[in-house]
């Protein structure tokens, strides 16, 4: 690494024991000072790490003066002799060595910041976001800041060793008629007319596959006006790829081994292969397309099972069609009233709305409880309890309602309980694909097939003989890729071939015009020779909080907005002249 | 490189005479065919290269027909075998093979393209614009990509190499109120307020340091919404850097360094170091703060020399403080009187304004030949000529006028002749810091200070100095790069000293409340503890147009604009529903 000496000769994370006796120049911000009388000790601080400063009375009482002066956070340069520590700190990597100082000077001052520049700080996270240039000061979001270039660093390694090229798309796009969430930027150049902020390059990547380009990818900004529910941000970033002749094994080996290099990069991690799970799977057991496999808790479906009792409650569920399963929630069985009320509460809040919450407890003396006892006699809860692989000292919990409503309630209290039993090891990583997605959903309103991705999805090769007859049963080539409940990625083997996309268009019911506005410039593009190709596009934000830490993705963003989508410390958005608003040729409602 | 072998076993621009009888799977694109009647040959095209395929009526007659119905751009995958050609072709790394095609698989079809899809294509740049994702097809094209993405990595590798974390800095920012020039976004969740885009991440890279980063960069999308002469786009690209605890020389050996590696990566070029050339001597010899020196031809000031002769019009620019001044035309004393009348011409022409062209020539035969022949004998033209270093065969040319448009018209006609005159050679650099601007410049109107770059520009310390008494001759630490008359980096040592700030915002004439307006949370930040720091961004379409050919800008960017603003295969901007206009709370004037 480059350096002039003017100013530093090392950084503040860079001194040894081996640099004992050498005359150094370093500079940084004064991040503690203890003044013990006779000696005066400062903490100062870079992005490297924190080295310790000694000025003593004795030798210099002036130059020790001006140090206990010093405040938090000023910017200072000194020179000094590199010195043993009597007392050293075994948790940083300068804490044998110290700094004999014998000149001092203060670059900048401070005023006392609005709160701690430590891990633990005392700022509350507004006040963080409005002074985030402090808030970056503190060793944990330097970490991660680190942590996130590192990991584009590998992904960019491994992407060009394999041909891919990085390549960018405008974000000066055309809006979409179906754009209510696009962000649109109003031309001055043409006064009423406007461009948009592109939600992904999902269009102009295909563009570049049919321009040849064979491998492209792209860190792609990307934007979406919506609710930032969920912890989202109205602008995110993406790992976006595309490529060329591919099948869908080709991108799952492809990414697979990109994840692997940057697990061995970041983390010195040799992950094993990915397992590919059916989406239909997912939702059968785990009641989500992205569930957490760091602990097991599969649903169970128990329609068969406690068919032909007296309880009306499963009756009226069987045969409206609809589903009676549980989850084995392992060592609960001791939970109190209060608690199992809590999981009751949990499932029945109005964005779950299950009518209740059935138990089965299996003592740890042998007996059986279980709040429909009055239906079901011990041998048949035993019988049940073997579907969960129940023993002694379980819990089962059962959910009784619409197919949909079963799986999704007992998905989220399976993690539920996985939070309240530490049942996750923080050190673990479930990493693996969810495949073969329906290409098409029904509309909640009218039951017609609507895409359950884009319209340019691929269906599977297998399922072709289905999209005349049962579209609804035909598999996309899509997919996702889960990390620790989290959907990290998603792509899919794109349509090529004009009489497909045709069949596709018409099975969405698009009219001639509908799909001349929506998709006019890509659908003539594929006249020309577009090649078989397929990709995807990584959420690097949510990525990197899984590998960097920290609650939310505002916690590896240097500058997010917050969930009203402002960024306090510019205060935007803000208001603009009439003027600005006149050349561009609108007014404010 | 990972590959299935389903689709490809190699890819069009591998194969070798080494690989001679090997079973390949090939795709790509039908580039051009020719039917020989008893056999066919298809150019099959991809990212890579092209390779020849074969089809032998005799051997394989049905194959052959098939073959011959390819139409052009038809994507295409055949099996066969490796085969030395008889009819070698050198200008091509396969031209030594051909492929016996066994099979032939159309992956997909094509209507006729609009253009051609060669180098030296018969599409204009509108069609080719329309039809990016065709012209991108072009080997051209497709090489200008790579480079640009080679480019990109080398700095990369560069800057990670020297410790620069890459930092994404958002795109949905404040709008300046200064800020004509900002794209601005409207907000759904707060009707009536904007964002903007980024003209710059100029403070935000500031507050980085200000953050303890130490060494930034980005890759950076900027905007600015202005009319697009002179081969601007309303996107653009910056390569974004900053330091702290740097002075001016520490940026210069940084930059250097990173500019000599791109060369040496891209290029296989070991560039000389760079000179630095002081402002005033730019403007003095060259007329401009970016001369091509390539070639030579500096600016000679004649007041002087031309002082005491009876030419009114020379009195008269010299009595009211004008600037004589000419250049030596090398080897151009034959030029006709035509010629001549072109030249003054273009210094007449509107944007110019020059009153004349006064013109000497020294004549082969050892004559003199003068416009000024009236006024001025034999041996002053020769004393003139002397000055210039003027030998026989050489033309004079002068201009006579305020002192900044003789430059300005002189350093025209230097770069006007230097085209006449093929001066170029093409595979020359000239490449240099421009160094010592100063820090304000006069207000047209006023003649008041305003800043030069931006009011963040540190003066220069050895000019302090004159901060009060003449705040016109404080030179700024900023710097450009200069490479073959092109502007492509700038940059400054930047204030982080409130006191100097404030009094440099006191000479701007800044009132309190336009300060905290236009600069409030930078200048808040300053107060705790920013470091000494400074940097620059390059112009990264230029750099690469620079170093991968093309006419403009547009030729190496992806998918760029025309001079209108307008993307003419998206069809951008374009107009939105008032719905849309009214969920931001809009509407068109």
């Amino acid at each position: 690494m480059q350096s002039s000496t003017f100013y530093r000769t090392h950084h503040c994370g860079q001194l040894r024991i081996s640099d004992i006796e050498k005359e150094v120049i370093l500079t940084g911000w004064v991040n503690k000072s203890r003044d013990l009388g006779g000696m005066t000790f400062v903490d100062m601080r870079d992005r490297y790490g924190i080295t310790q400063l000694v000025f003593n009375m004795e030798t210099n009482a002036a130059l020790c003066e001006a140090a206990r002066k010093l405040g938090r956070e000023f910017v200072i340069q000194v020179k000094g002799k590199v010195a043993e520590r009597s007392n050293k700190n075994n948790n940083i990597p300068t804490g044998e060595i110290e700094i004999i100082v014998d000149e001092l000077n203060i670059l900048n001052h401070s005023e006392l910041p609005p709160f701690t520049m430590e891990d633990e700080t005392d700022g509350g996270e507004e006040l963080r976001m409005k002074y985030r240039y402090l808030d970056l000061r503190r060793p944990q979001m330097q970490k991660r800041l680190m942590i996130r270039a590192n990991m584009v660093k590998a992904v960019r390694e491994y992407l060009d060793a394999e041909g891919f090229v990085e390549i960018e798309t405008p974000m000066l796009i055309k809006s979409t008629p179906e754009g209510a969430r696009d962000f649109i930027v109003p031309s001055r150049l043409q006064p009423g007319l406007f461009y948009a902020l592109p939600q992904s390059p999902q269009i102009l990547k295909q563009l570049l596959m049919v321009s040849g380009m064979d491998r492209y990818y792209q860190i792609a900004k990307c934007f979406r006006d919506e609710d930032f529910r969920g912890d989202r941000q109205p602008e995110f970033s993406q790992i976006d790829c595309e490529m060329s002749f591919v099948r869908q094994e080709d991108v799952w080996n492809m990414f697979e081994g990109m994840v692997k290099y940057v697990f061995k990069k970041i983390k010195n991690m040799e992950l094993p292969d990915f397992n590919r799970l059916p989406y239909l799977d997912a939702i059968k057991y785990y009641g989500t397309d992205k569930p957490d496999l760091r602990f097991d808790c599969k649903i169970v479906d128990l329609n068969e099972a406690v068919t032909g009792s007296e309880f009306a409650v499963f009756n009226n569920i069987i045969s409206s069609n609809g589903l009676i399963a549980g989850i084995n929630a392992k060592g609960c069985c001791e939970y109190s009233r209060k608690q199992i009320d809590e999981l009751t509460e949990f499932v029945k809040a109005p964005q779950r709305g299950a009518g209740g919450l059935i138990y089965i407890k299996y003592n740890l003396d042998g007996t059986i409880k279980s709040s429909i006892d009055k239906f079901y006699n011990e041998d048949k809860l035993k019988e049940i309890g073997k579907l969960f692989n129940a023993q002694s000292g379980d819990l089962i919990l059962i959910v009784a309602d619409k197919i949909n409503r079963t799986r999704k309630v007992l998905g989220e209290l399976r993690l539920e309980l996985a939070k309240k039993q530490n049942w996750i090891n923080k050190d673990d990583w479930s990493i693996f694909w969810v495949v073969d997605m329906p290409l098409f959903e029904p509309d909640e309103d009218s039951g017609e097939p609507i895409f359950a991705h884009h319209p340019f999805c691929s269906p599977h090769p297998d399922d072709f003989q289905y999209m005349d007859s049962d579209p609804l049963r035909v598999r996309a080539q899509s997919y996702d890729l889960v990390m620790n409940g989290n959907e990290i990625l998603s792509g899919s083997i794109r349509v090529h071939d004009k009489t497909l996309q045709e069949k596709i268009f018409k099975i969405l019911g698009f009219s001639e015009a509908e799909k001349e506005k929506r998709f006019g410039f890509l659908v003539n593009a594929f006249k020309y020779g577009a090649p078989p190709h397929g990709g995807l596009a990584f959420g690097l934000d949510r990525w990197v909080q899984l590998m960097a830490g920290g609650e939310t993705i505002r916690d590896v963003i240097p500058f997010p907005k917050n969930n009203a989508g402002k960024d306090l410390m510019m205060d935007a958005p803000g208001e603009v002249d009439d003027k600005q608003l006149e050349i561009v040729g609108i007014k404010l409602k």
